[in-house]
């Protein structure tokens, strides 16, 4: 079951420049930067209140990340996160209803060790969206 | 000064078939849709607790969100919209700080009324990004 909205997340060519550009024009405080190696990206989140902008700088050519970047080379929104109260049960009922999920099926987990799945933008309206499981509203 | 995420914006070809389906396979409640004839846009949105998915049609071949829907034609993610307490003062601010608001200077009001103003992508990491004034969270 969808139970809100996590994050959105926008692809930079520089992490480091993207954080320092929130802050001083928008000022908004961003986190402390990890590195998620499954995914091949570093990312660091920009605190909204009710929820939160992700920025994904890619660490390796062949992530996914990279290869959207070399489309928008000066970055972009590159999908939406929504909090559901399962991973597992809410992909296993969209899987039902003929949602593709993406990956090989194993669990994926993000930087904070939470479960995350991704549909495939064709069957969300064109847009790229992430299930996480998480406490936080 | 920025107080929230307000919504994400899908552009959709068809905004009674996107609203069937984030019902009947993503559990949403879809509200009524409603017409922006400044914009040229059909919209309607999904409430997911602490913020909401917009859908937008294009009603006319010059609205900006066709030439969106060319490019995408299954439709994706075309901006995100943050709360601020003000639309004046947040753009005033931001435009002092090399900022470009879209538009001819003159205010824009969404479908309920309220102020909004949109910041040029490439001053925000390559998303169009959507100020609101408005009372919700």
């Amino acid at each position: 079951m969808i139970t809100g909205l996590n994050h959105v997340s926008i692809v930079v060519p520089s992490l480091a420049a993207a954080t320092r550009r929130l802050e001083a024009v928008y000022g908004l405080k961003v986190g402390e930067a990890k590195v998620n190696e499954q995914q091949g990206v570093r990312l660091a989140y920009a605190e909204l209140g009710n929820a939160r902008i992700e920025l994904m700088e890619p660490t390796r050519p062949d992530s996914p990340v990279s290869k959207f970047l070399e489309r928008n080379p000066a970055g972009g929104i590159h999908h939406f996160c929504l909090n559901v109260d399962s991973v597992d049960a809410t992909s296993r009922e969209m899987a039902q209803k003929g949602v593709r999920i993406l990956g090989d099926g194993s669990p994926q987990r993000n930087v904070h060790g939470e479960r995350i799945a991704f549909v495939h933008p064709k069957d969300f309206l064109g847009a790229l969206v992430e299930f996480e499981e998480t406490g936080r509203s």
